[in-house]
């Protein structure tokens, strides 16, 4: 289809290429670049007029970077007359800041939701929203896709014996449970509390892992404390190994160092953010979203529903 | 009066800090960091509900992390219940991308003033915008200070003889004449045309300047091509010295190599921009544009006129 073309901006190239080729098409010409003193340039080197565009950028580090290159893009293209402007965000930074936990905090994913609306944005396709209620966030429809599935066919394939999916805390939960749905295995909750103020929190599973492969499963592993400790808490309680699985990778400050050392035997992970290379250590697996973008994509293009994509 | 207030950001502290004096108060209490992830993080620690915030912040290199700071303030200033939220922008970076010099380029200038009026902004006060029709960009107050008169009266002060003004191109004609008013002197006009394609520029000089101090006035100095070439031009056409001012020190990439080995005498700048340690070298004097803000600040917390201040 002529009037469909896809861009990226720095923060996934590779991602962006994958896509293209599963639409079976080629990236839009355009050049995204900084002046000498740090300002973004992008030029846009092909008509797009009438078009619509598919914008893919994840708001991974440099978070403030990758955000405005995306708010300056879409406004480039509006400007050039493109009829849809559709942004990819694999992953939706600043998703954490999504509510007030104490007075006068700012709430940024609302923020963020607002400024790519008002940039012109028509449409977002991402994944795996830290909060579904982020989608509120936004006047414009947004296409939620999920990780679970991608992460589940490859312990599927594994074929591992005697499972347990765990949520490293309360509120992956229901997540932790759409995994065991596809993998027909019970489910064990990591239970932190703390039992008095100042004193070290207490870590409790509730469910039964004892001589069991578990796998614990979140949306973002960024300095990964919480998914380290409860790794060892699953081994110190019995658990015969641990495995780890996340949607989005960020990885930020200590997290391979905690990782390489702690009681996780693999880490599977998706692309919605690239990993550098000093990144790239061998317990790590990365599983590439492109089939799923695409097919939401190709969907959204001739007008089809994408829900089924969410299951 | 006890419901103003002025906060600082991380840009430019130390004017912020000096405005606060002026006004006879003191920076309200705001930490402003980054998450291990790099995204920004916000602590409003004291309350703001029902004051008139003023918040200081240039979007100066790293400009998108300053731009994010000042959007994600602006945000929780909001939801905090603030009466009015005015940004005092010292430099308004992304000016110079103000209009759609070819086709299918991104206006960020007005992208910005969108964005900042999207997060809550109330007013703006800055200086010398890079074009006036910026401050139509924006559906709310704009102040706009001059530096003229600071840069003038430095050089009133040094009581040099038999001045002549220069604009280094056509847009800056109207700022050298309003120096030119204030010092009593004459102006020149640096011509740069190119006779043919891939010819190099001449620079052709439009007025006298033949055994005269004279005095380069720019807006913005960048990476400082344009102002050491029509420096030294300047002397080989026969001018006794020269000296360059301009408001805002961009001063990126070779700009600080480039006017140590100029003719340029010294160079006379505000702080619109700090001027980070090594960029602080002997030729360059830096004035503070903290008394014409505070002043901006007072005029416009009394629901005075400001234009007073533009000349
Ligand atoms: N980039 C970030 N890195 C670490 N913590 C964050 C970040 N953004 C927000 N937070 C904090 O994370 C908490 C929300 O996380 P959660 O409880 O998992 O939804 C809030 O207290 C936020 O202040
Ligand atoms: N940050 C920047 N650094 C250098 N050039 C820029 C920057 N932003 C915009 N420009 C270019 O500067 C030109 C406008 O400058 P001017 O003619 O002085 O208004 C346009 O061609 C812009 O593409």
């Amino acid at each position: 289809d002529s009037s469909l073309r896809v861009f990226t901006l720095n923060s996934n190239p590779h991602l962006a290429e994958q896509i293209a080729a599963h639409i079976g098409t080629e990236l839009g010409k355009c050049s995204v670049s900084t002046f000498s003193d740090g300002e973004v340039q992008i030029n846009i080197e092909e008509s797009i007029r009438g078009c619509d565009v598919y914008v893919v950028q994840s708001t991974s580090e440099p978070v403030n970077q990758h955000l405005m290159e995306l708010l300056i893009m879409i406004d480039a293209l509006k400007r050039a007359s493109a009829k849809s402007i559709n942004i990819v965000i694999p992953y939706y930074g600043y998703a954490r800041q999504d509510r007030k936990a104490r007075a006068r905090e700012p709430i940024t994913a609302k923020l963020v939701a607002d400024l790519l609306q008002t940039a012109g944005a028509s449409r977002v396709i991402t994944l795996d929203l830290h909060a579904p209620q982020i989608q509120g966030f936004f006047n414009i429809p947004v296409d939620q896709l999920v990780g679970v599935p991608i992460l589940s066919d490859y312990f599927q394939e594994m074929n591992l014996d005697d499972l347990v999916i765990v949520s490293p805390d309360h509120g992956g939960v229901t997540r932790a449970r759409q995994m065991a749905d596809r993998l027909k295995a019970p489910i064990a909750i990591i239970d932190k509390r703390r039992p008095r103020p100042n004193v070290s929190e207490v870590m409790n599973i509730v469910g039964n892992i004892e001589g069991k492969t578990a796998i614990l499963i979140d949306d973002i592993i960024d300095t990964a404390g919480t998914i380290t400790l409860a790794a060892n808490a699953l081994i110190e309680n019995g658990a015969k190994e641990v495995y780890a699985c996340c949607t989005h990778p960020v990885l930020s400050g200590p997290a391979i160092e905690r990782i390489d050392q702690s009681k996780i035997k693999e880490l599977i992970v998706t692309n919605t953010i690239p990993l550098k290379e000093e990144k790239q250590i061998e317990k790590i697996s990365q599983l590439s979203v492109a089939p799923l973008i695409s097919e939401a994509i190709i969907r959204v293009h001739e007008l089809q529903s994408v829900s089924i994509l969410f299951d």
